[in-house]
């Protein structure tokens, strides 16, 4: 990580557990771990953030949902604030104020442009459809009509930041040679078995798509 | 839930299984369940969403953090939105674009004020710790000094609505009488055991508020 070095440090780093990260790859890396984006725009009502679902192409990140169609009235190009962030355990100082969270966290600013192309929204669908897991290809084909309800965002990587905190508390030597106790309590999300639908025909199996993520880190 | 039916349904809502919330119970069962918020405000250069620790007093959410600094740069009272969401599972739909998550989801609208009176900052803070782990009151106790390198803001939650989506997909019965699987891959966040820090003295064992979280999910 020495060769992308952040231009300037937050004041609460020290001791290296607590760092921005500017390197392309380590952005991309929270991002492909990441599970949903909060989206956040400015209305006339003030600002709004919204969870979405989220995929990566090339420099882009593509996000979509309903609520993209009212995120975007406005006309075409918005600016927007996407963060994507994953809390890895509870960070247990001997100081309370001290206590803090292990995650990684991406902020990506920049101006939001709706896909159009009837082509380029397919695609874009099924990279945001296999970000979390490849499942595409196992269900049926869209249809025409099942696009048109749907409105994807691209917003490009090039302003994006990651700030990433990891390790152990952080306290002062007095606290240190006290009586409390520090650690870390890890936080892990895993995906459980495969419930089939209520209205799922006797017989047919869930995709391996599905029973590989089963038992899984879903940040892994 | 009938008790509270929202006032106007979203388009999206069908078969009872995606549905705006917005009995005050069913909101705060979420922001208790809910690990951190994505705080959204506007700023000169765009919108900006950040994750922030959050903790609820009364009827009002508080955050905090060294962030709360630079959002509050403006002034007394910015305009914020504030954001919870619980991702509960994957939900496989027979056609890819019918794919969906399980989630709870809370969105808050209002004025952020910032807390300066020292005895209400203290209680303030402790909210805000003890919302993940009663662990406030197993460390040593703050000293003035550690209290002023923090900003607590407080947004009543007046203007809060939730969205939860759970159960089954919802495909076309074209879809339905079709070959393809159906169903949900459930996702659970498990604290852990915990980890000594490496500078932790000898003979030091984790207080009862961690082990006590360690094992358990997450988001109960």
């Amino acid at each position: 990580m020495t060769e992308h070095e952040p231009a300037s440090q937050r004041t609460t780093m020290k001791r290296g557990t607590n760092r921005a990260v500017y390197s392309p790859d380590e952005i991309r890396a929270v991002l492909q771990a990441g599970m949903i984006a909060h989206v956040g725009v400015t209305t006339e009502d003030g600002p709004i953030v919204l969870p979405m679902a989220y995929g990566l192409r090339g420099d882009q990140i593509l996000v979509h949902g309903s609520v993209a169609n009212a995120m975007l009235r406005g006309g075409r190009g918005i600016d927007v604030c996407i963060t994507v962030t994953i809390v890895d355990g509870l960070v247990v100082a001997r100081s309370p104020l001290h206590n803090s969270m292990n995650y990684r966290s991406v902020v990506i600013r920049g101006l939001a442009s709706p896909i159009t192309d009837p082509a380029d929204q397919a695609d874009a669908l099924k990279v945001i459809n296999d970000h979390l897991a490849l499942i595409w290809d196992t269900a049926r084909a869209p249809s025409e009509s099942d696009y048109k309800q749907t409105l994807v965002l691209s917003v490009p990587l090039a302003e994006a930041s990651a700030k990433i905190r990891d390790g152990d508390p952080i306290d002062d030597d007095d606290d240190i040679a006290g009586p409390c106790w520090a650690g870390v309590l890890p936080l892990t999300s895993t995906w459980g078995n495969p419930i089939d639908s209520a209205d799922l025909r006797d017989g047919i199996q869930p995709p391996t798509a599905v029973n590989t993520l089963s038992g899984s880190d879903a940040h892994g």
